[in-house]
C-alpha cells in the first residue's frame, strides 16, 4: 500500500515587478507566486504536485492556509484518494468552521485549488497519464460523481451533464487527431504589459508576429491616451485581421467602463476583459448590452461556480476566462466547462502567472475532445515567463500549446527553484545560498 | 502627539460548541471566535478595538491577515488617522498584491473589517462619543468621504448619497427621542438553534414570550419532518399574530428550497433566511419569486458592497443583513444603508457571533437617525450569548436595544477573557492558567 505521509507546502515568490512583467492598471508590482503544495507518498518516486497562484504580500497566508486544508490527506491510501477524488473534494470542503471564512471565496478557496490540484496531480501520476488523458479516460459516471453540482442543480443537473459528455463520445478520436497535429490555439500577452514603453511594445507585437500569432492581447485602462496610442501602434503592427484583445484590469465602474471603451471601439477589440468588479454579474451584463458586438469577457478572479453560473444566465459575458488555481481544481471546474457549453460560451481560460500555462493546456485539451467540441472562437492565453521553473514546462508552436504527454498536472516546479526563492529565506531573498523554507507536516 | 504604537491581534475561541449553541443546519459544530485587533497608541487609556467574527478553526489565518493589513498603522498620528478615514480605508484595501486574494473577500476582508472596525473604534473614543452618535455628529460631506463607493456609481453616486442624508437632518431629533425612549427593536434567536430539543425550544419560545418579545427566529432545513413539528411547536407558543422567521443557512439549491418551503409556508414564516449559496443573486430572485408573499433575506455571509448592488438591483431580497465584521467596517457599510433605502429594502443586521449584537446596535440607530428614517419591517437580531466577555456590552430591554452612551463601538473585550479563550494558549484550551497568546507587533 502507498500512503500519503506528509504534506509539504512552499511560499514561492519570483520577483517579476523587478520587470514589470504582468503590470497592469490594477496590478502594477506583483511578484508572481505560488502556495505550492507537495503530497509526499510512501513511494518516494510519487508525489503529487498543485499550487494556487498569487502575487505576492498574502501568498504565506495562503500556504498557511494550504497546509491546514491538506491536514486530512495525511496517512490516506493513494488508491483510495484517487479513485474517489469527488469525495475527498466534499470532504475537505465540507469543514464548517472553515467555511464560513468564505464561502468557497478568497485565501480558503485559493488554498482548496492548491490541495485539489496537487490530489488531481497525484492521481494523474498514479495513473501514469498526463491529466487531460487521465480525465478523457474516466467513464462519464465517475466524471459526474467527482463535480460539484452544489448551488448549480437549477441550471445543470447530473443527467444533463452525463448527457452531454455522452454525446461526444464517438467523436473524439478525430478531434484527437487534429490537437496531436495541430495543438490548441493560444494568443499571447507577452507583449502588451503596462509597464512597457511604445518602443518594446512595437518590438513584442512584431515577434509575436513572427511567430505566427494571429491574436495579441494589450492592457489598458490607466490612460485612455496612452490607451488610444497605443491599441494604434498594435493595429498598425499586427494588421487588420488579427484579433486584439484588451484587458483592464477591474478598474473601472461600470458607467465608466463604457465611456472609456467607446473611445477605443474603433480599434475593434475582440474582447474588454475585466473591465469591472468580478464580481459584478449585472453590470457585465449592462457593459456588453452597451459595446455589442465588442465582447465580454471575464473569468480569472471568477471566485467559484456559482458567480460562472450567474454570468451565464445573466448573458454578461462572451468569453468564459475561467482560473485553474483560483476555482477549486477539477472538481469545480468540469461544471463550469459544461454550464458554459449548455449556454453557448466559448471557455479561454485565464493563463500566465506562476504555471497557470502548464494547468490550462490540460483543461483546454479536455474541454475540445469530450465538452465543447469545437474550436471555434476559442483561444487559450498564453505568456511567456517563468516557464523554466517548470519539471514538464508547456510547449507552445506556431501559437498553439503542443499536446502534454507526461504523466500529471504540469505543475511540478524543480527544486532548485524552490531553494532559490522560497520567501523569505530562499537564496535570492535571503542573498545567500541557503535552503529553502519548506513547510513539511506529516 | 499621540502616536499608534502597536497592533495586538489576538485569537480568541469559545468553546460554543459544547452546548450547541449557534448550531444550524449547515453549521453544527461551531466554536464562537474572533480574530480581535487593538491598536495601542502613546496614550494608555487610548486603544481602538475591533474584530472579525469565526467559528473556530482558521481564526488564526484571519489573525494572521489582520495583523499584516494593520501594520500601515503604526507610527501614525491617532488624529491624522482618526481625521481621514477614507483616505485610510483607501490606503488599506489598495495593497494590490493582497487584493489579489479576493478582490474584496474571503479571509482578506474578514481581516480589513476586524482592522477597521478598531480603527473607527479608536476615532469613537478619541471623540469621547459612542460610534452612533460620531456618526450623526459628521457633516455630510465628511460621511460621504469615508465611504466606499468604488464599483458603485451605477446606482449610488456621491451626490445622491449626500442628498438622502441631507433630507433626514431636520427631523433627526425626534427619531432620537424615540430611541432614548424605546430603544431599537429586536428579536431573538436565542431559542432556535437546531441541536435544541423540542422541549428546551418550547421553553425557550416561552421566555421569549414574556420577555416581551413579538419576533423569533428558528433555524430549520436539516429535516423536513422536524422543521414542520418545530415550527407548529413555535405557532403554538408565540401565537399567530408574532413574527415567526426561518433560517436555512445556505443549506439548498434553488429548486430545493423552494420545494421544501412550500412545505413550510402554512406557518406564515415572515422571511426565509439565506436559503441558499450567499452568492446567489438570481437564486435568490427566483425563490423570492416563487415564495411571495413569503420575504427572503440574506446578508450574513455577504461578501461585499458588490453583492448587495446587485441583489438590490434584481429585486432578490425583502430584508438586507448585512454583518458588521465580514463587510469592511462603517466605509463599506454606510454605502450599502444607502442603497437599501434608495431599493426600499429594510436592513435588518445579522447579529449573534461574538460581539456582533454590540456592533449592529450602533449601525441599526444610525440608519433610523440619519438614513431609513423608519422603524417599520426593521428589527434587529439579538442572540443573547456571551455578552458578558464585554467591557460594554449592550443591554436589550423588552425587546429593543437600549442606546449605546459610552464611548466607542463597543468592541472592547476584558482582558481577563482574552488570557482565558485566547487559542490554543489559553487558560481554557491550555487547561492551565497561563497568559493568553497575543501576538503584539511595533
Amino acid at each position: 500500500m502507498t500512503t500519503i505521509i506528509a504534506v509539504e507546502v512552499v511560499d514561492v515568490r519570483f520577483p517579476t515587478s523587478l520587470t514589470q512583467d504582468g503590470s497592469d492598471a490594477m496590478n502594477k508590482d506583483g511578484d508572481y507566486s505560488a502556495a505550492y503544495v507537495i503530497l509526499h507518498t510512501t513511494d518516494p518516486a510519487l508525489s503529487g504536485y498543485g499550487f494556487t497562484f498569487t502575487i505576492g504580500r498574502g501568498n504565506d497566508i495562503c500556504a498557511m492556509a494550504a497546509e491546514q486544508r491538506a491536514m486530512p490527506l495525511i496517512g490516506r491510501d493513494v488508491d483510495d484518494v484517487v479513485s474517489d477524488l469527488g469525495g475527498i473534494y466534499r470532504e475537505l470542503s465540507s469543514d464548517s468552521q472553515l467555511r464560513w471564512l468564505g464561502p468557497e471565496k478568497g485565501v480558503e478557496h485559493l488554498a482548496m485549488a492548491a490541495v485539489m490540484n496537487a490530489a488531481w496531480d497525484l492521481a494523474a501520476r498514479r495513473a501514469g497519464k498526463p491529466l487531460w488523458q487521465l480525465l478523457a479516460d474516466m467513464p462519464t459516471d465517475d466524471l459526474v460523481d467527482v463535480m460539484d453540482l452544489r448551488y448549480l442543480t437549477d441550471v445543470l443537473t447530473r443527467d444533463e451533464a452525463a448527457q452531454m459528455l455522452e454525446e461526444l463520445r464517438p467523436t473524439r478520436a478525430e478531434r484527437l487527431e487534429t490537437l496531436r497535429r495541430d495543438g490548441y490555439p493560444c494568443y499571447t500577452t507577452s507583449a502588451g504589459w503596462l509597464g512597457y514603453s511604445d518602443e518594446k511594445l512595437r518590438r513584442l507585437l512584431q515577434e509575436a508576429v513572427d511567430q505566427g500569432y494571429t491574436d495579441v492581447k494589450l492592457k489598458v485602462g490607466a490612460n485612455i491616451d496612452d490607451d488610444v496610442r497605443r491599441l494604434a501602434i498594435a493595429r498598425e503592427v499586427i494588421g487588420e485581421d488579427a484579433n486584439l484583445m484588451i484587458d483592464a484590469n477591474q478598474v473601472w465602474d461600470v458607467g465608466q467602463a463604457i465611456d472609456w471603451l467607446q473611445k477605443l471601439a474603433p480599434f475593434r477589440p475582440r474582447w474588454i476583459e475585466e473591465p469591472t468588479s468580478p464580481d459584478d454579474v449585472l453590470g457585465h451584463a449592462t457593459i456588453r448590452a452597451a459595446m455589442a458586438p465588442m465582447g465580454v469577457a471575464t473569468g480569472e478572479h471568477g471566485m467559484n461556480r456559482v458567480l460562472f453560473k450567474q454570468l451565464f444566465q445573466a448573458n454578461a459575458i462572451d468569453y468564459c476566462q475561467l482560473d485553474a488555481a483560483r476555482l477549486a481544481s477539477i472538481n469545480e471546474i468540469l461544471p463550469v466547462y459544461l454550464m458554459a457549453k449548455k449556454f453557448g460560451v466559448p471557455v479561454c481560460p485565464h493563463a500566465g502567472g506562476v504555471g497557470l500555462c502548464e494547468l490550462v493546456q490540460h483543461l483546454s485539451i479536455f474541454d475540445y475532445l469530450a465538452v465543447s467540441g469545437t474550436l471555434e472562437n476559442r483561444v487559450t492565453e498564453f505568456v511567456d515567463h517563468l516557464h523554466e521553473h517548470f519539471v514538464d514546462p508547456c510547449i507552445v508552436r506556431n501559437g498553439a500549446y503542443v499536446l502534454p504527454s507526461r504523466p500529471g498536472y504540469s505543475a511540478e516546479i524543480y527544486r532548485a527553484s524552490l531553494d532559490e526563492y522560497s520567501y523569505p529565506d530562499g537564496s535570492y531573498w535571503s542573498g545567500s545560498r541557503v535552503e529553502g523554507t519548506a513547510s513539511v507536516v506529516g
